[in-house]
């Protein structure tokens, strides 16, 4: 049988669900509307995975863990190291979803596939400097190395350093 | 008549000739095989567009400015200014330039559509600080806009802050 062929860009790498892809969605837009950029799943120096980090025009770093299910989010137990990578962390969910689950110290953004809104402003928890230089390397490489990817597939950078 | 669509992503805007295109491709995939992430057409504070800004794994900026014919480097008075905004300042050629034109003190990279290589190292002259940041910032912001633009066309950050 033919196997797909394996993910290679930022864009979708069949690793989130569509109702993931859709809250993935209206997130990135509210943070484009705020001038903010953003990349999806990208690999932290924990090797832990965010689902969305976002990168503000001064700098300051956002991560929002997505969650589509009340399972998705109860099998969840390693959003707090989250934190050690971004000045604030947000949990972002479906209408669907029972807000009252998400913890009171986390953000909290309601996003469906068109739009997003943010519900609760997390505390914030300023990143080190060298901490914040590290994250913003790493957004910048993997935002660079998968544009091109798609232009130019032979000069692929590694995936994480 | 009908107009092509006005570009909107870092892979082609249509200001590269074919030939400085193939320079341009040599020149990433040098700096990608020494993990070095690169986008092109990056617009700096001054209001000018470089062809190349390549940022190296330890936050190392180098600006590549691609000159494909004699007429193109005679035009260029504004080489000097790219300096200010990188660790090191290359200009690019094709085999057939006259690599004895390009002054002493900028590097050199040969390059064609395949490959590239660094016939000589520029002096550094290692960025402040604050211009590092503001350029790793632009640099990031600019790849994660293009790469979310070819994803999601109507959630598009801002060209340029």
């Amino acid at each position: 049988m033919l196997q797909p062929d394996p993910p290679d860009t930022l864009l979708d790498d069949g690793r989130q669900s569509p109702a993931a892809l859709a809250v993935q969605r209206g997130v990135r837009r509210l943070f484009a509307r705020m001038q903010a950029a953003s990349v999806t799943e990208l690999v932290l120096a924990s090797g832990r995975r965010a689902d969305v980090v976002v990168l503000g025009r001064g700098g300051e770093i956002a991560i929002v863990e997505i969650k589509s299910s009340v399972a998705d989010f109860r099998a969840d137990r390693k959003w707090q190291s989250y934190r050690a990578f971004c000045d604030r962390f947000y949990f972002a969910v479906p209408e669907a979803f029972p807000a009252a689950l998400i913890p009171e110290d986390a953000g909290l953004i309601l996003a469906d596939g068109f739009d997003a809104a943010i519900l609760r402003e997390p505390p914030a928890h300023p990143l080190a400097g060298a901490r914040r230089k590290a994250v913003t390397l790493r957004f910048a490489h993997a935002a660079a190395g998968a544009l091109l990817a798609i232009s130019d597939p032979a000069a692929r950078l590694p995936d994480a350093f």
